[in-house]
């Protein structure tokens, strides 16, 4: 029997905080008939008002260093302000929709993040396990989960977690349930070959593909993670991986897929 | 046949601000066996954190003014700062906890209340309806869910509502389906005939009695509308109310209870 289609949505913070994007995100989002989630982000948020608040940001390798006041923080930004407003955004558009952390129903289970080669990221969680059987139940009962990126430690702390992990560890842990299609939403149209060119996506990437990328200097940055997380997750069950523009997401041939593997 | 047994307790944000008070106030409320709900306040907390970003706080007749940054930055500390320490807190305490506003599940929703007299208390919700069937959903499944202060409106808006008024609408929402047993905790041992003997607490407060308590100003400030809507919650089907200090929850005989009319 095939498995019921489920689609996940992550989208950036940068998306988030422009009130005219969110509107557009919002309306694409709310589109989708299928089951559907959807995971965000929140940093650039989060250093505005670590900025007014003077409380210094320090991000080590695109993570955010996360300390006592950090961690109030993002908690603030990321599970009340983004959240709670998507939450009413989906509402007012239809879309019976419900905010949650990793605490929440104990949904996403993390280790805090050993120091190691002398950093130390503070409260940063490293996700161990998701309670497929929550996100199922929300799911079959028509309700969108909307999660914020912030896990549990058993130990009893909110730990900060990359939105973009969030999302494919879900994935991943569903793929048994639904048949997954992945989608990671940000402001460009895609994987760019050159990043002047908004015309210049890559349409396909592999595992192949992505060494020599990487090696040419095409994937850098906060790109590299997201597209080899990506990678792992298509070998670990997801079905179907695509980075695309948030006011893409309902046209089909738009972005760029990650597939595990394709005939050159 | 009976109706199951369900404690609502309502707990003030000068409680939560303070990290030792609580803790004892969430061990205290996870020793409750019985199903409960947990609503909570927070309005020093975002006093203080409106302080540090220079937004100016306005309270009329004990209502904070809601502008749109106001509105923002209770969404913040409400929804995200306490209620996710909340829910990691009892989580660690094993209460499978959910945070949630009314928008979530669209579990609350309020009107926008109109300007009258020339005052304009901005994003300030007044509740209309409180969503039973998604609460008794939760409880039915041992689930006990965390509310903030923020309820829904239709127009898609977030609204600042406040606590006690959630905690009396919830009780008196679910007095059908439930026994209702509604506990407002706060710093003192209940309502004082003293302010300055904490000894002095009032045992029973009936609708008789609340007038000359009024009018002889023993009763003043903020707590006539929590005693007011106390004595109206439980003329509309809640069957006890109690006002106590945080830290005796599990004390029978402690605090001041609220009762329609009692015989002297």
């Amino acid at each position: 029997m095939a498995l019921p289609l489920l689609k996940i949505i992550k989208v950036g913070g940068g998306v988030l905080e422009d009130p005219d994007s969110l509107t557009h995100f919002l309306d694409e989002f709310a589109l989708i008939d299928e089951p559907k989630i959807l995971i965000h982000g929140g940093g650039r948020e989060a250093s505005k008002l670590s900025q007014k608040l003077n409380i210094p940001t320090k991000i080590i390798e695109g993570r955010r260093v996360t300390d006592v006041d950090t961690l109030k923080l993002v908690t603030m930004v990321y599970a009340g302000l983004i959240n709670k407003n998507v939450v009413a955004g989906l509402q007012k558009r239809g879309i019976n929709s419900l905010g949650l952390t990793g605490a929440d129903l104990r949904l996403i289970i993390s280790q805090k993040r050993p120091p190691s080669n002398g950093i130390d990221f503070g409260f940063v969680g490293d996700i161990e396990y998701v309670n497929t059987q929550v996100l199922a139940d929300l799911i079959n009962k028509g309700i969108t989960p909307v999660i914020a990126p912030l896990t549990y430690s058993v130990n009893g702390d909110l730990l900060n977690t990359n939105a973009d992990s969030i999302a494919s560890h879900i994935g991943v842990a569903l793929s048994q349930t639904f048949n997954i299609e992945l989608t990671y939403c940000f402001e460009l149209p895609g994987v760019l070959y050159d990043p002047d060119d908004l015309t210049s996506v890559i349409p396909v990437i592999d595992d192949e593909i992505v060494i020599s990328l990487i090696q040419d200097g095409v994937i850098k940055g906060g790109m590299i993670p997201k597209v080899t997380n990506a990678l792992k997750a298509v070998n670990n069950g997801i079905n179907k991986i695509i980075i695309k523009k948030f006011s893409e997401i309902s046209e089909i041939n738009a972005g760029t897929q990650i597939v595990k593997h394709f005939d050159k």
